[in-house]
């Protein structure tokens, strides 16, 4: 049993300490000020801001230099753990300002606020850190996908049920399904993309809302963050605050709740009931009371984050209307919702990827259910309808007959014989032969049938896997460019900084 | 300027530390482990259930004096700052029963568990904290409900316009306005209270959901923490944990709903362009550059707060449906969104009850405005139907038409002169005098005749605030007596451990 | 197959109309105007407002009985079905006001109006409206409720696994878990109880939100009405329209979480792999392609309601708040949201009393599940500490040992030899007999000790029944009395009208 | 006064037939059946299908073509409006389908369902209704922004003071505030845009979930009704219906939380105490008793609709999630919850539009406004940093005691010798003229100097008219484009039909 844990007996080893805070969610762990997951990007626009001060000459260059050197110092405090928040300071900003000025007092740092409001700055610094954000999940989008990918190789012939209201409904595979969340997560990671493109612009310099009256150059300061300009108006930058964070967080929200089905999948074919898929040890927790017990914990945790994340989509949006044009402080609020949502999407999409990495799935006991239940008698009625040439409406009205006499023999497939019963019966002549129609009901057979494009044919799965996995390498490019690109601008801005 | 902040310079006074923290919300605030907030509470759980299965000989009886003891250690621990939570230890249930271990040895300590799982302790615990908010959130709202009643009666004269579509509808007081929002916060406590009398039931012996098959006392449990008995069900009491927290946010999200009104309300009031309330300097905020500038930041952050409520409420539901019976580990976020949602919630209150106390209502504005924009039309109506017999629908009419009139002369009230024109243009007769008729549109006419039950004439306010201030001693005093209950059994629970 | 339908060639009865309707949904029936369902309270409303009217001499005696008449004629059209909503005219208040202009000229119907405005009037119908809505929920809940007991008693002996994440946990009944849902049902039903306490108080006569300078008498209107007198503030009548609404619908969204959660159960229940009942073929639906299909239609319609409840009730205090004081338009909107929620969720519980009357369980299947997968590890524990006298958590150490060694052996429960070992290997002595511990294990032994208040030992679930069973019956006689007052007070109202 | 309306003597006209139907809500107007929206898109599906079945001789070509010919004839009733959906039919599918089989016979119609499931063809049919909404939806926003823009350039030199937190904060230009919204609009269009291409891929051919083991060909399909090709995986196409619904009302509930805000700017402007703007009678309404009433109606009815939409968007959400992978009813209620909120937002773009078009401003109120209450105070501070080389921080402390000093004089603005005393106080010395910098308070010349990229310095502001308008014509050129491709593919897909 793990150090602490109630329970554990029965595991292979314990959960990691990474997978056993996912799973406890914020029970034992607190909770840091919000503002300080904002005091590196606010480091930065402080950098960009006043190196752009002293360019202009709105600032004369000594002071600018003395807050630049500051700033190098409060950066160095956060690397080594030791930039402390004071409450009384009621922010980030005021605080970093505080810093400079108890660092190179007043007559130096009381330059820095110059030509902006601390409603810019919260902006661009959400801006930059949602960025980040979206960077990191999109990383972990393509990481998931790539593992639904590999699956859905893997099981390209695990045969099985598919499902329809939670019944059996025709033949597909685990890889068929596996790729379904592929494709949908490769959806999602465009439209992370999307959103990088649409917020990348500059806000700083919109001040309180109205700009200022000095003289500053919104270009350079755009340039120094990485944007790709200044946002092109100062009051729309203000007003849609909530916006931006609405709009990643409705991406997370989206990923997250087909995350939810997948889980809810995952957790019912893990149930004895179901025994088609093991979830990893990793995953799983036990019970402080039941020795017998492995509870798909992790899973569980997604489905929760996948309901935090939509009603934080919502909440930012009802925080965004409803007021006059211009700052008001509810906005505030939108940054804890979107950084409880961010930071809880995020985590339950690496832990989703760990899941279906380590997944063990019983192909036999699918492969089982897949002979079951009249699953193959969709492709009967086809199968009359191609080899046959009934009309599909009365060949589905004579297989539905057949289903209910063979059903009454207590079959779970339809019968040569009653099939012959049903034909005649509803007085339909065939000239294929029955016994061969009766064949075509096997789960085998039947998805050897699903040629079309997007369908569950071996084959055709494997060639969709090459198709996803040649989108998923170029988003991921994309990706990867778009942070290096955040990295050299930041770096750039650093060395500006010191040439200075 | 208070130490620290980057505004105040006009400020008579800056916020206290207390209004400031509400003003700031999470920014520099750490957030604590939501268990620590249960902690108070699970060790009470513990000593009720310990106690119990010491009295029902299904542990012996030194183990549980051991334990017991041992739960006293860690009370003191806690009351004085020195209970750490160890996050390995995934919660404070697991937490608990390792620090008594170390204390007291497993031999002892391994008792602990016997008869009950980590699921009907934290719904237990979770009842106890609920119950304990409810009654701090009644006992805010009652505080509130005073403090508007105080207002109501001090401005039972203050004429005012009504406004219906934000436009001026018809005559009223301030004082009739508090009393509205008096008795919409009656309602809460009220709600509040059901809240508690179908809640004071306990979970504790429901085990994992399925109860134990040792022989504990319920019942014994149930009184030593202060509930009316046990649950009836114990798969219901696991089951419904959401619905507990559902409740009571929906209460306080209804009473924040109220507010985020009341705020907006006073928000628009305080405007350079209503100029007809002062928020005062303990609840406003000034501008990191705009010297001028007092917002009314805390207004803000209640309208905040309501939404975060409101998503909370719809949220606690969504996370408590869509399973399959029995605990399921998403129901463990229901914590996260309860307590930050309470939380806020009755800060909000608790605000808004030092906002009204502290606000000065511009009087001479507001009857100013009282005499404009053809407020009186509806009473001029109405006198034509009470003192000229003439139907209403008609009576609207030639008030509409003498509106356009006296409006084309730049008046700001029906003149008699077109009022004379109207009643000829439609052919109305009327015996009553016109300059009469005329008068009655002056909003001290108007008020004084709003005699009907609930209406704004000030007898009627005053009495009304009569029956309001009764309602809220009645309920101040079930309150009370409920919050006596609770540290009684507190109370005796202690004792009997001692003499155990 | 029935007439119209794509499927059902297997099904023994086709559903009803009524449960095709509540299936499909509103793809092919109209929504009536939302104006329509208040028609019959407004007419009421309207005898009520006029009758004291002409009782206060406010409207001549005449004018009043013309009027109505012409209300007695608009409800016999109504009755008829020959009440249409002309939409010119904005609403139902405008369209009465209207017909009875046309019936009896506006030389008396010009009086209607007097001392009222479609704020006080709509917020009045909604208030009669939500009454006769909470009433039928209450009723439609106890009904449930009934079904649910009866279940319980029928199945106070069928053996099956609890479940907790999913997962077989301990040993319980089926008549266990449908009493949980009848608890929950009995709460929702006082919930239902107290909101029709809270909101039983009439808005008449706060006319646009400030009430009227006619004498009118609200006491009069709110007898007429069966209230239990007028609202204490006439603008909180207006402000607070959504509350009644929000209010309402949280009851009903917090049944339909229930509803959710049982729809869920049965759902997966009734999975090829659990087999553990049949949902009605009333209830169910086919494919209109796969001849096999038997879909759960009903109960994801349910599922489906209960997203859409959860979401109402948070629309409508979103609707509520942010505003001004007074009336503003957005709040008509509440009427739309609280509409469409009741019915869903009305229409919801009915159905599901329906399905829980005719649901197959399978008991063999369900006892046969309780024999595997280690489900009474927990017991085996627990007799480890009740008749060998180990501390619990030492016994849960050994259990889960023994649990491993077993499942090597490839058994579903522990063995003599298995405990022996784990015993031995922890160097625990135990003097009970081991073979009589393993006893413990059976479903059939764990559940005959589950006998402390609120488990599931077949004599502790029949008292429960009884209990619940008392409970349900003083439930109903207060919703027929409640129903009874209403329909005494309408018929009252006539009569006085008639009389006048 | 118009026919049927209790109001209106005081309005020039009254609002036309389409205002007073969006004024009024759906009181009065009934809601056909949802699926009666969808009947053209499912006769055009039909169409390409049964075309495809005839192409690939799946199906022979004399029944495709009597098929066809029903499909024509469908088409005529439901342009001459006689289209009715029978309800003992669930759905639009099931009725065309029995509509065929009526005009041609079983032995044809029985072959329209082959290879297919009413499962793809809702969820195609709903592509093809969201791809004309979202092009709608596009094409009404670009119009309002052309109004806003429009709006920009008569106000570029409209000055007035800029808010925050409801308060004065510095000066600004009405053409500023509406080129913010415009920028926001532009911003929502191009949203639009992304979902188009998102989305713009055929899930017909997915059956029921798993696809069909005939050889249907999904290219053909997809390109016969404007589509890029097929969705790659017929799963994902099923599973995800609910996901392009909650992406396209995400979009528009973004864009009606920025009308929302728009709305609540211009009620507030358009109360008597801001009397800045007045709204068009068209988009107003009176009361049923206050005769000077002139209401913002439908301005709130924008602000419902906001509401509406951002819950709609969460209950799709909701909708979506929770389940095992493959259809599940509850997606039933996704088209109504889509539907609704679609057409409420339309509707709601375009009633802003309007108001924004016809629109009074009151640019002298506006104007005064801006010469009080401090609001140059930071322009003045930002005049002692450029023109005093004061730091910054400095300078507003200097200024914000000179607010005092001028405030105590009854001033609205910083006079001379308050600056000259602060500057003393504070021992700061500076080399400006007192005189010239105190001028820089006036909003004239504030506003002149916020030159920066995307300030209110007018030049700054027309050139931003500019640019916004080059971004709407190239956006309105790209919408344009899109639909009429859509009308091209529709065409062509009849053309080929009749060819076959």
């Amino acid at each position: 049993m793990s150090k602490g844990l109630l329970w554990g007996g029965r595991f292979a080893a314990p959960p990691s300490a990474r997978s056993l805070a996912f799973m406890s969610g914020r029970d034992v762990e607190p909770t840091p000020p919000y503002d300080l997951a904002l005091a590196p990007y606010d480091l930065w626009v402080n950098r960009a801001h006043s190196l752009m001060l002293g360019r202009t000459g709105i600032v004369p260059a000594a002071s600018v230099r003395h807050i630049l050197r500051a700033l190098t110092t409060l950066e160095e405090r956060l690397a080594a753990g030791e930039f402390a928040l004071d409450p009384a300071k009621e922010d980030v900003h005021s605080n970093v300002e505080a810093m400079v000025t108890e660092l190179v007092g007043i007559e130096h740092a009381g330059h820095m606020h110059t030509g902006r409001s601390r409603n810019d700055q919260v902006v661009t610094d959400m801006r930059l850190y949602l960025r980040d954000r979206a960077l990191e999940a999109a990383d972990a989008i393509l990481d998931l996908v790539g593992a639904l990918i590999a699956a859905a190789r893997d099981h390209a012939m695990t045969l099985m049920p598919g499902f329809t209201h939670h019944q059996h409904a025709t033949a597909t595979t685990w890889g068929h399904v596996t790729l379904a969340y592929a494709w949908a997560g490769l959806r999602q990671a465009q439209r992370l993309l999307a959103f990088l493109g649409t917020w990348n612009r500059c806000p700083l310099g919109s001040a309180a809302s109205y700009g200022t009256t000095l003289p500053i150059n919104r270009g350079l300061t755009a340039e120094l963050l990485g944007f790709d300009g200044p946002e092109p108006n100062t009051l729309d930058s203000i007003n849609s605050r909530w916006e931006t964070a609405a709009d990643l967080v409705h991406c997370l929200a989206s990923m997250l709740t087909q995350l939810s089905s997948l889980s809810q999948t995952l957790i019912l074919f893990s149930t004895r009931e179901f025994r088609a898929v093991r979830i990893p040890d990793e995953y799983s927790a036990g019970s402080s009371i039941m020795p017998q017990k492995r509870n798909p914990q992790a899973l569980e945790a997604i489905k929760a984050h996948a309901v935090m994340a939509q009603g934080a989509a919502s909440t930012l949006m009802s925080l965004g209307g409803h007021n006059l044009f211009g700052y008001n402080t509810d906005q505030m609020w939108t940054k804890y919702v979107a950084l409880d949502a961010i930071g809880g999407s995020v985590a339950s999409i690496r832990a989703m990827a760990g899941v279906i990495a380590g997944l063990e799935v019983n192909v036999e006991r699918l492969r089982e259910l897949a002979s079951r239940d009249f699953l193959g008698s969709t492709a009967l009625a086809e199968a009359l309808v191609s080899d046959g040439g009934v009309p599909f409406r009365i060949a589905k009205q004579v297989v539905e007959k057949a289903v209910a006499l063979s059903e009454q023999s207590g079959e779970e497939q339809v019968t040569e014989e009653a099939l012959r019963c049903s034909l005649a019966e509803r007085g339909v002549e065939v000239d294929a032969d029955l016994c061969t129609l009766v064949e075509s009901q096997r789960a085998e057979a039947a998805v050897a049938r699903l040629l079309h494009a997007g369908g569950a044919a071996p084959e055709r799965v494997l060639e969709s896997c090459g198709e996803a996995e040649g989108l998923r390498a170029a988003l991921a490019v994309e990706v990867a460019g778009r942070a290096q690109a955040v990295r050299d601008a930041r770096a750039a801005c650093r060395e500006a900084c010191d040439a200075f």
